[in-house]
């Protein structure tokens, strides 16, 4: 996600917003988001109507990446559950990192307070997917009841991501998996 | 928690900060916590050093109330595993009321970022009382790792309350306390 500086200034924005956003919350200020972008607030406002839009567009423009993150990279071979495992193993290994600050989506979510704002749209598009994914997993697994399964993972994920964002949890024991583990053989998954 | 016209300026503006952080976030202004508890700016001042140190007496006050409503009502003869289940069905409970923005605890962890932060150490405590709850109770009932099943408990815990107070999940099935019991299950508690 490097920039450079044939980035467009629209690039830059975002990479900026996507940065800032995350490390210090969504209330960071427009003047302090085109600083670091080194672009104009004339020149923002010219391609973006509001910080909200340039907040959601952020976060639209970083899903592939983050959800390729959590994504077996053997898919073909993989079982359902070593899918499953994958992702909570990613999360924990994310999670040691001291820049660390929780799931960027499910953040949002709980600082925004408004499911109606154009980016909690896009981040409960993001969460949506996820379990979907596990949904779907669960279902190639087995599970007795696929979308109970991914519901309950995604409790999982979520707790465990925010815990350790907010740093009064390590992973690094592979709690989280460990946790979705017991989960999945509580579910009847293979 | 109501206030009367006789509540202290103090206890007007720890009680309006408390609510409007938990609704609106921790950047709500220092005018508007003044203007909602119908305190001057100065005053404020008078009684605070600062937002910061206001935001953490506020959760602070407001923990004994919070640990109430989670603590089984007939503890002397509840089970372990039925007094860990209330916390769950409360947290259930409390989801279905539309006013409600998941734990207020892990919110100010989330949007904080800041672990220092004195408010983060008031929430980082309280989370921590109800982990040690979680412990103390999965040691009466007999688990293999207490210490480990009441941080899976917290994980949950946090995931469900995140989730619901972000509108995109719903307890009112028992999510929550199914998914605690299955780990309870597991975790070898009677």
């Amino acid at each position: 996600m490097a920039t450079t500086d044939k980035a467009s200034p629209r690039d830059r924005l975002l990479e900026a917003a996507a940065d800032l956003f995350y490390r210090e919350g969504v209330s960071v200020g427009v003047e302090a988001l085109c600083r670091s972008a080194g672009v104009s607030k004339r020149s923002m406002y010219q391609l973006f109507d509001s910080k909200e839009e340039m907040l959601a567009a952020s976060l639209e423009r970083r899903r592939a990446w983050y959800e390729t993150q959590l994504t077996h990279a053997e898919d073909a071979s993989a079982t359902p559950r070593e899918r499953i495992r994958y992702v909570f193993e990613r999360l924990e290994k994310s999670s040691g990192n001291p820049e660390y600050r929780g799931c960027p989506y499910l953040a949002v979510l709980v600082e925004l307070k408004d499911p109606g704002h154009p980016a909690s749209v896009v981040a409960r598009d993001a969460k949506d997917r996820m379990e979907s994914y596990f949904r779907e997993q669960a279902g190639q697994g087995g599970a007795a009841d696929p979308a109970g399964l991914a519901r309950q993972l995604m409790l999982v994920f979520d707790g465990a991501s925010a815990r350790a964002g907010a740093h009064i949890e390590h992973l690094d024991d592979g709690l989280a998996t460990g946790t979705a583990t017991a989960l999945m053989d509580a579910g009847g998954m293979a």
